[in-house]
């Protein structure tokens, strides 16, 4: 096959690739310094080979536990639980969350064939109860498989007597209440606050 | 530096790839299998390293002349100017042309420092003088540059008697009149046509 033909069908492998931007961008690579192009294909197989996931948390890690697991400044009694190690990455950004975290390897979806038993679910009981969280927080995307998630762990973790917390939603920042969708809006408006004095 | 930093900053090289979409790739690929991933690394760099420029018309291609240089089934008095390969590329898909090819690399545009004299002009003219070409058909962009690069080389041309035509400008098919940009809208009022009967 034809090397630009096969380039182009590889990158429409990638997430959010179609035709059109697969063909940009392998004209885009046809016309870059070869050093260049050695370094992101390196990187790829470089990120795919050594990474693997910590055993505690499944986030993901060079080594055996991650960075975040072994950091003992970290607030160790309280515990996030996120669907994939994209989130973490995304709390750890905002620099507001500072204690553990527990990646599930996904959401609960039956018409996709993914059940409690196929999620960190069985690893998480097992943390809950060897270690000593007072709050397990739920940073989980607020969809229909997220909230079904939710409130199947909210349920089997209920016994063991701890606080559980989630996310905030409502108007994000900086939106117009004029274009937000009504779904937002109905939440925002039913949650709503006593303004702070 | 991380492996993941540093196949996100090395996917936001690439055209359209800003920050959250090389994340959703990086990750994407941490997940993919092993052999996936070297097949899409290797093809990089398999185009980059085999990929060369006809010598006739600058096309993309893995020998010293191109395929369509090469045909001898294309109209050969009929040769189309385009920017760069990708062009040649999209009008190949439509299976509209038939003729042959001259890939000038770029378009006159002053302010990013591309003169004509960065553009294969010298090649082309030589080209029709050499050859047999009746026709002259600009595929080019109606942009600024697209327009001065048609300008510029319509005058340069005008000596050799060619027929120099261009591509049709209007409203995109499937198009809405009250979505169209005003300045389409224009462009396809002034070049209305007769109805065919």
């Amino acid at each position: 096959m034809n090397p630009l033909t096969s380039l182009i069908d590889n990158l429409k492998k990638l997430p959010g690739v179609g035709e059109k931007s697969a063909q940009r961008i392998a004209f885009y690579i046809l016309g870059m310094p070869e050093k260049e192009v050695d370094s992101i294909s390196l990187s790829m197989q470089n990120s795919r080979k050594l990474i693997t996931y910590c055993q505690t948390c499944f986030n993901i890690t060079l080594k055996s536990t991650c960075y975040i697991c072994n950091d003992e400044k970290r607030i160790s009694d309280n515990i996030c639980i996120v669907a994939e190690p994209k989130d973490v990455f995304a709390i750890e950004k905002t620099g507001a969350y500072l204690g553990k975290y527990h990646v599930l390897g996904g959401l609960i979806s039956p018409l996709d064939g993914i059940q409690p038993e196929s999620l960190r679910i069985k690893e998480l009981i097992f943390r809950l109860k060897e270690g000593e969280f007072k709050e397990v927080f739920f940073a989980i995307n607020p969809t229909v498989e997220g909230d079904s998630t939710v409130m199947y762990l909210s349920s089997i973790l209920a016994p063991l007597n701890l606080n559980l917390t989630k996310l905030a939603f409502g108007l994000p920042m900086g939106s117009d209440i004029d274009y937000v969708d009504e779904i937002t809006l109905t939440k925002a408006i039913s949650l709503r606050r006593t303004l702070d004095k």
